[in-house]
């Protein structure tokens, strides 16, 4: 006889199983007891988005591990356990991060229903997973986008569009899954308080091999045409793409991009570069190798001056107090602007590199755009 | 100061962990060598798909299990490890099988372009992720609907439409991440052997409480609740809103349903019980609770009789024969069905209870609908 996934794989696993454990358990309270059964580990912590440190779990006479947290705020969390060093998704908990690199396991921690990424019982819009080959940069790909409710293929009624780009690690899906852009939209429309509006939300990768090779001084060359490369496969393939299947907004002035880290730089590089093409750029948390591509700053944006401010509607820098290296890359960013003379707005939040500060940006940002 | 995730998470995990392991390692053989670094468990087992039992992996010096299997054939396949009783996602693996309650790893052993389920350098449709409130069910849910290549619309091309069903513990996404329902039809419309067509993948649970309460004679009413409440939010409340926003034919012609294990028990009981809806049905490995209901299938068909073989264009019916409890359905089924006098197409392959049946049978399936 053979192994049977569903029924009979459940019914296997039980026999071979201990008792289930619950993870991660979420009291009342808010505080949150995190469990993994592992007998015969040595040691294992916790990895929670935003914590200051791994925090080691207790091992029980009966083999499980045990970490109770919080109160934590109203919020998704990711998080993982370092089993003997290993990185492992919480075996419990069905709920996953997903990621090109690192998935980990997601926490949701309830709170009200008016914070922004909580579902509400409002109309809501539908994401699109589309697919296609990128010549720019060789390979097949894919991107997503988040259509308002209301929003009819058949009526006359365009709407201006965000690009919104993940970060390093993270892939197309990133911003919906786990930075819940169309709940947050969803929320925001129902209430009046942003424009209706298309939102897309590419692969951010101008050349796939930076997953393999991290920034650094040697990478330098790969990470400056990883950031070309994504401005021309934009710009060339996704655009076009979606000004011919979308109601959209055709000029400048309905056109916005954002993004978190690696695609910070990337919007900052995108947009201040392209401005016949964008009026609207958000950068929350940037990368740290725009500061440190050849020649600095200045190189990266060649043409920028204070004559711009005529078409920059909105230029929007954030970034968590609790991110040393994104930090000192936003205060550069923010210097250089002045530099320039180019307007903007600029803000230093609490807060680390998370997807909690990321959430918050775009609830501030998206209700300023398009009006 | 604070953690950060993103690049500096990365640095921090580096610093903690031992080298990374590689896992799954696909040889070009096709043997495929899986590795998980436990170096304190005593026992670790490799659970892979369609493998007849758990496989023992074995320790080396360094803390690394390994285990080479195959040469297998080319395909998709979930697995786990089993560390010490515990079912693990592989931590060197990104690639995850996403469930409601035990989500996998995913393993690829590329194969022929020939094969259906094989990416393509052909025109690719859209995944639409779509959400409503379900009043019957009384929760909120979301449904997939997948548009062909050429799909516009603002045209006046009207598609007809397959609804597709996942089995028990799966999600909305199932037929379209692990099934690669998208793939194996882009293929299939490219080389013109299927008519182009929707496919509407809604989430399967008429009572989401069977999630806790396995199949057994004390849940039959809870699972047969479940059955109905499943029919009625499919009719009353998916079918309208695929009419409203696609393109789709509305006669029961260009209508089909199709599932595979608990889904398959609901394609037979949603299309049989509905033939002014539904002309084409399929059911993949039918559930077990299909049996075992109150009143057996005599009292789950009531009405069915050989009259209702002038509407039924396709009635097929497929099950692994590895697959023994499902094998058991499915004979009852042809069985029934012959006692009533009703045409159909029944298969017994080799296989148990897998995707690895289920993409071939959608590839045995859809190139028979609609024409």
């Amino acid at each position: 006889m053979r192994l049977l996934l569903g029924f009979a794989l459940a019914a296997l696993v039980a026999r071979a199983a201990p008792p289930a454990v619950v993870s991660p358990d979420v009291q009342p309270g808010r505080e949150v007891t995190f469990r993994l059964r592992a007998p015969h580990a040595q040691q294992v912590l916790m990895v929670l988005e935003g914590s200051a440190r791994p925090a080691p779990m207790v091992r029980g006479t009966d083999g499980v591990w045990t970490l109770t947290e919080g109160p934590l705020d109203p919020d998704y969390y990711s998080y993982s356990f370092l089993e003997d060093g290993v990185a492992l998704i919480d075996p419990s908990n069905p709920s996953i991060k997903p990621s090109l690199v690192s998935p980990a396991s997601m926490l949701h921690v309830p709170g009200p229903r008016s914070l922004p990424w909580e579902w509400n019982d409002v109309p809501h819009g539908v994401i699109h997973h589309e697919f296609f080959h990128s010549n720019v940069v060789g390979d097949d790909r894919d991107f997503y986008v988040y259509t308002p409710p209301g929003y009819d293929p058949r009526s006359a009624r365009h709407y201006p569009v965000l690009y919104l780009l993940h970060g390093y690690t993270d892939g197309a899906s990133a911003w919906s899954v786990v930075g819940r852009a169309g709940v947050i939209l969803d929320n925001f429309i129902a209430r009046g308080d942003a424009e209706p509006m298309i939102v897309v939300m590419p692969l951010g990768y101008g050349d796939p091999e930076i997953l393999a090779e991290p920034f650094s001084p040697a990478t330098r060359g790969l990470w400056q045409r990883n950031l070309e490369q994504f401005r021309q496969s934009l710009l060339r393939e996704v655009l076009p793409r979606v000004i011919a299947q979308y109601q959209t907004g055709e000029d400048r002035e309905s056109r916005a991009i954002a993004g978190v880290s690696m695609g910070a730089a990337e919007s900052l590089y995108v947009g201040l570069n392209d401005l016949d093409d964008f009026a609207w750029i958000g950068s929350f948390s940037p990368g740290i190798e725009l500061n440190a591509l050849d020649g600095g700053l200045g190189a990266q944006f060649p043409q920028l001056s204070d004559e711009d401010n005529q078409r920059i509607r909105l230029l929007w820098i954030g970034c968590g107090t609790d991110d040393p290296s994104h930090l000192a890359v936003s205060r550069s960013m923010r210097e250089f602007l002045a530099q320039r003379g180019i307007r903007n707005t600029y803000q230093e939040t609490p807060g680390a590199h998370t997807w909690m500060v990321w959430r918050r940006y775009l609830d501030s940002f998206a209700p300023l755009l398009f009006r």
